[in-house]
């Protein structure tokens, strides 16, 4: 595939164009087989983004609601596999697929099989309640969709509708686990029981949940509360006095800062056991650690398995529940299902929370966090048993067509050329990492990031940024290097340009 | 249709068999026309329920997660318009429509059409970012669903998946406009910005949201702590110190005690005031209040109108937003799309938040309550545009059938008639009440509530619980009297049974 790098780099040095561009791709297409059959051949940008048709819809849709985070207007229907095609015929390569939650791409033939598949109607047309009525194929759905991928040693699953709330109800379980075990078997109490409903101790304890510094974990108040990546998902909101310790501020590549980076990890530790010495004090008792495996609204910040193994380690000394938030992380993303599967944890974390790529929200976790009293984790609908549908499917594609090996050679191949790509533009970038298709490189500055994202879309690729200055790649599971290849040589455009 | 009744009634006197009910509301059903022509003449119970299917996939589903909610298995396929059939073939006329929330109960023939027009595939295949990426189609689809049907006054709508995200995103809406009001045009401070980051002051003020006992707002943090129905929903769980008033402990039926209500109503607002005073004092301002029209998960508890613009002034007067929650009273229920529209207020509640029969989450608000800046009120999805297709399409189906007259009627017809049984059952039943299809009657005890709840369902009736002894009913837009009078039919003889 480097080949159609190079050759594309040679039709440049000999007069390059847009028109050439997109001949070169057909004509390299032609040797090239796309998961998805059906998506084109190679970007194509025809008006500014977003264009004349995007910006009608946007003074339509700012007369209903607040707009302005919207970028441009999608035609769902026109976009395929790595492709999204916007309003205006813009055809662009998707590397950010909806903040990374459409692993098939657009328009997956399988996945409209699945949507269209007369068995599955019911499925769309009747919602249940699924914590009170579960429809009669609800156990085999779980089993052959989220059980099939479970993380290793966890065997329990329970669905919600969104990431919010998974990680809310997450932590619900946690709190529950947390009294049962100081209660040691007591009944509950009246007084706990009443006193709860009126929003007073000891029904409802100040227990705390430790997060991380630049942490992202979802936007509703308990989620919130363990989020510290930006101050506009924060500012003005009330929230709780809970312990935050310092996520390892780590030097990339890993494996060439081994000892650098095990001393940040050491201070983080430190850190963690310090936070929760300090709540334990003031009263405010940690009863979980949450944690993203790679931290995603971040920066994409990385840390070693053997940082969260001592991470498990410090929650087991203190008796405190262990929670990895696998909800950008997860659903393959890395190369595994879940990247906690790379830890070689002695035991499984006591929680998992999943959302964005699996379609629907909700959490494993182990047995000890099931909930013991009825209605204690529920809620009208818990999930939606249309989106295991289209997940169980998702799964079967993903295995019959090994797209997690896909991943992860895509993956190496992109950290690999971003790495050559980053020698030669080393006053522009830095630091390119990732694992599978959860990947970053930096900017110089917010500005330069934001110039890069905008060079890249002028290009025909969609991306988008996270933390202050990283570009963040979040690639279907359908993403291969020959479409990793049309990235690079925008990319590479791009920072020629600026230089 | 009375005349079915005394039908049923005579024949029981003649010697009443499960068999004769079957064929008595056949030979009935010739001369009735249903909104779903496909649904079954009547209930039939054949097992215990749930039966011996249910449980054996209750064991496998308990093998999974926690199943304590669980009541029986769904045959979703075969389940029609009023009627849920479960795994054992059990036929049961469904009065609580998966928690008020199935408002055109079964299969019903126009949404299998939504479901299965190929115009709408792409929306069920592909679910958008839709703050950053809308389809082509969503100013043109809020516009025909969620904004045809908007309470009076209210232009500007907001999805979200759920119904406890839409109570936690209006709430960051309240308090994102009260720290405008507050600064007064003033840009925002580095330090705010900083400090709300790590949740400290100034960034994250110590407001508050003031609530009502036996109130329900939802399961996550925010929602959960303006929640006070019940000890599971809550025990255990850390909370904000937020105020609580009581809500008016009022006779029903509303009209015939005008003077004791208005007393206890006006004791009502004397309690929000002098909370407001409170939390103000103590530096927890209240920047918004948030109430349910009619109190669901607490028990159908009601207030008059002139409590509600009397709320409103009080809300005015002291600078606080005035929430009405809708999740569970909104969509149609109450025999208007929404019940804050009967209450003649001079302007429109701030926000109304909605779900359930709305097949999706959401608020709709003032333009005041709109974010300022970019990225305040948003998460990954912010709802799906395939439950808005179903929207669109019931919302037409409600239009053309005129079915908020018809769930008037039926909830006229039902409450007429169980007062008319209180008469008979004065010792066991009490204070029949609501409007449209939320409607509900007092047993003795909680225990005596279940009982008629299990007598209902072995008369092949599926209702529910809520509050302390109250039997809720919610069944779906399209029951008509032929199907209340199956009801009342069974209730009638449970009562006589327990008698």
């Amino acid at each position: 595939m480097l080949g159609i790098r190079i050759g594309v780099q040679n039709l440049r040095a000999i007069g390059w164009s847009p028109a050439l561009h997109q001949k070169c791709w057909a004509s390299a297409a032609a040797a090239f087989k796309p998961y998805n059959s059906k998506e084109p051949v190679g970007p194509s940008v025809k008006t500014a983004i977003p264009g004349p048709k995007s910006l009608a819809l946007l003074k339509e849709l700012n007369a209903i609601q607040a707009t302005q985070s919207v970028q441009f207007f999608v035609d769902y229907e026109a976009s395929q596999g790595n492709y999204i095609v916007d309003a205006d015929g813009n055809v662009l390569l998707d590397i950010f697929t909806q903040i990374a939650s459409a692993p098939l791409g657009y328009n997956h033939p399988r996945i409209i099989q699945a949507v269209t598949n007369p068995a599955n109607l019911s499925h769309f047309v009747n919602r249940p309640a699924l914590g009170n009525l579960p429809p009669l194929d609800w156990p085999k759905r779980l089993q052959s969709a989220l059980l099939s991928i479970a993380p290793k040693g966890l065997k329990n699953v329970q669905t919600m509708a969104c990431g919010a709330c998974a990680v809310e109800h997450a932590m619900k379980a946690v709190f529950m686990a947390y009294r049962r075990k100081q209660r040691g078997g007591a009944p509950l109490s009246a007084e706990e029981m009443e006193s709860s409903v009126i929003n007073q101790e000891p029904g409802c304890p100040p227990l705390s949940i430790l997060s991380f510094s630049n942490s992202f974990h979802g936007r509703t108040a308990g989620a919130l509360a363990c989020s510290h990546a930006k101050w506009n998902h924060k500012l003005d909101f009330p929230t709780f006095d809970w312990p935050i310790a310092e996520f390892p501020q780590v030097k990339y590549p890993l494996e060439d800062n081994k000892e650098y980076n095990r001393k940040q990890e050491n201070r983080s530790i430190q850190d963690v056991r310090s936070k929760i010495e300090e709540y334990n004090r003031k009263g405010k008792p940690v009863a979980g650690l949450i944690i993203e495996p790679i931290q995603g609204e971040g920066g994409d910040n990385q840390a070693s398995a053997e940082f969260f193994r001592d991470l498990q380690q410090v929650c087991k000394e203190n008796g405190i529940y262990f929670m990895a938030d696998e909800v950008q992380s997860g659903g393959g993303a890395t190369g595994q299902w879940w990247h906690c599967d790379s830890w070689n944890l002695p035991s499984p974390p006591d929680i998992v929370t999943f959302s964005k790529k699996t379609l629907t929200g909700g959490f494993y976790c182990t047995e000890e966090l099931l909930q013991k009293e009825a209605y204690r984790i529920f809620n009208t609908w818990m999930g939606d048993p249309s989106k295991i549908i289209l997940l169980e499917e998702m799964i079967k594609v993903i295995n019959e067509n090994d797209l997690l090996t896909n991943v992860t050679n895509v993956g190496r191949y992109l950290v690999k050329e971003m790495t050559s790509l980053q020698k030669r533009y080393a006053d522009q970038i830095s630091d390119p990492r990732g694992h599978g298709i959860y990947l970053a490189v930096d900017g110089k500055d917010p500005g330069h990031r934001d110039k890069i994202v905008k060079g890249l879309q002028v290009r025909g690729i969609h991306a988008g940024g996270n933390g202050v200055k990283t570009l963040r790649m979040r690639p279907a599971m359908i993403f291969q290097t020959h479409h990793a290849d049309i990235f690079l040589n925008a990319l590479e455009d791009s920072l020629r340009e600026n230089a």
